[in-house]
């Protein structure tokens, strides 16, 4: 006969993913929690997403779902460039999308400059399989802080991604015209820019902001969308600003192995649900 | 000076979405929260979705974000069907379902058939949006077990639409050839039928299954996806049994005040991301 329940240890990790909601995943180990200069960083074993890395508390990477937003980030800007061969990822520290970015040959260099360089030694210390492009002889990564770095670059990138954090504390200027501007400058003439925008059921304010941002800064700007399960509402939105060529139009095939991203799935994204269109006033 | 911080009353409803993932959003008010004959009722305000409804614990609908999933459901078999006029709503006790049926004039009935009538009171409560398709006279809702009601009805219907909760208890026999065998039977010659089939990420055996299950019933299956934010990952499947036409064309177009669906989108959703179709083994 039973007189208790068994129980047993039960330890969650739980993403303020806005003041009123919240997500929680089952820890079975975790294997880094420390404060460094800029942020904490978490890493865990979770039972639904395998391996997870968050920063401030919030999701960045987890092994099930990261290829949906590394290669939209990455192969959208790429694809839809006609000669793409110098890449600036701003953050990014995980290395997922610069793994990306080095799976199309023509791709000559990746700069990646992110400024805490313990998300950097963790990713490589936890997530082999994400920052896997490191060691890439093409690859070239540093630490200090983009926005310094991007105004010492002048005509220099044929593509930026900014593969921000969410724009609080160090990451705020990233949503603003200030900085777009500064990713213009750094952008040859037929470059473009990339930047993960936020989700327009959780954030449709700032997603707005950063679209009319960079409409003040680039002559064509267009916003595309796709699914990332860890991500607050799994809707995510991605803006490109782009100087000359239509983003929406594809110029290189996908790379083989992709499992999120195609040549389909790339024009689909920028096919926006009414609801959007109407949000940004298309 | 303070000597403890202010603090403030706390409710969270938390959707226990996976043994090993949580959902939680902010509760103002719980308006309704009753055990029914088959099933627990939760009826709440929350701060980041309005209104919602929650049947066992799982989020079935909120006021925020509805649309995505009700619109799917209905205007994709509808718009893709040549002359679609009698329709069987199977669960769907909301009414969300068949208020976007209804949009389209051509459609003469639609019967909805929810084995739980306090679900269709909750809703005529709670959701006067979502519900009001009900006092269409073209509605027809009746209260009792669907599988009973679906072998009593052949060659009577244009489209079953298979609204129903995750397959456990009543509703496990939801994902199986026998049920989509008496579907199959219901619907006249030129019918096709439309189930919610969960996410890949959190549930892609069930997905496989219920995708298998309608291969060995109809000659043409197709899954499509779209985004739902409340419900988990965020990433949501439906699959479409059809006699004859193909469900990826449509023939009608989108109701004029769509939110989520229009007919670009119609189309895209059936391009799946590689990663589902090799689940799928498309």
């Amino acid at each position: 006969m039973e007189l208790w329940p068994k129980r047993h240890t039960d330890i969650w990790f739980t993403e303020n993913q806005s003041p009123d909601m919240k997500l929680s995943l089952r820890v079975d180990k975790i294997l880094l929690n420390k404060t460094t200069d800029f942020q904490d960083i978490f890493v865990a074993e979770t039972r639904e997403y395998g391996r997870i890395m968050a920063l401030d508390g919030a999701i960045q990477v987890t092994d099930k779902d990261e290829f949906c937003y590394h290669e939209m980030m990455a192969h959208i800007p790429i694809c839809a460039h006609p000669d793409p061969r110098r890449i600036l990822i701003v953050g990014g520290g995980d290395g997922g999308v610069l793994r990306e970015c080095l799976k199309h040959q023509f791709i000559k260099e990746a700069v990646l400059v992110d400024i805490d360089k313990e998300v950097v030694q963790a990713s490589i210390d936890f997530f082999p399989a994400i920052s896997k492009g490191m060691k890439d002889p093409r690859a070239k990564v540093l630490n200090m802080d983009a926005l310094g770095f991007i105004r010492e670059h002048t005509n220099e990138f044929d593509i930026v991604i900014v593969d921000s954090t969410d724009p609080v504390d160090f990451a705020a200027g990233l949503f603003q015209s200030p900085f777009y501007t500064d990713v213009y400058n750094s952008l040859k003439p037929e470059g473009l820019m990339i930047a993960q925008t936020e989700s327009p059921f959780a954030e449709a304010k700032l997603l707005r902001q950063a679209y009319s941002e960079m409409k003040k800064v680039f002559p064509l700007v267009s916003l595309c969308w796709g699914a990332m399960p860890t991500y607050p509402t799994g809707f995510w939105t991605y803006t490109i600003g782009s100087k000359e060529f239509d983003p929406a139009q594809t110029r290189h095939p996908a790379p083989e192995d992709c499992k999120y991203y195609s040549s389909k799935l790339h024009l689909n994204s920028f096919v926006l649900p009414p609801f959007l269109e109407n949000l940004l006033e298309l």
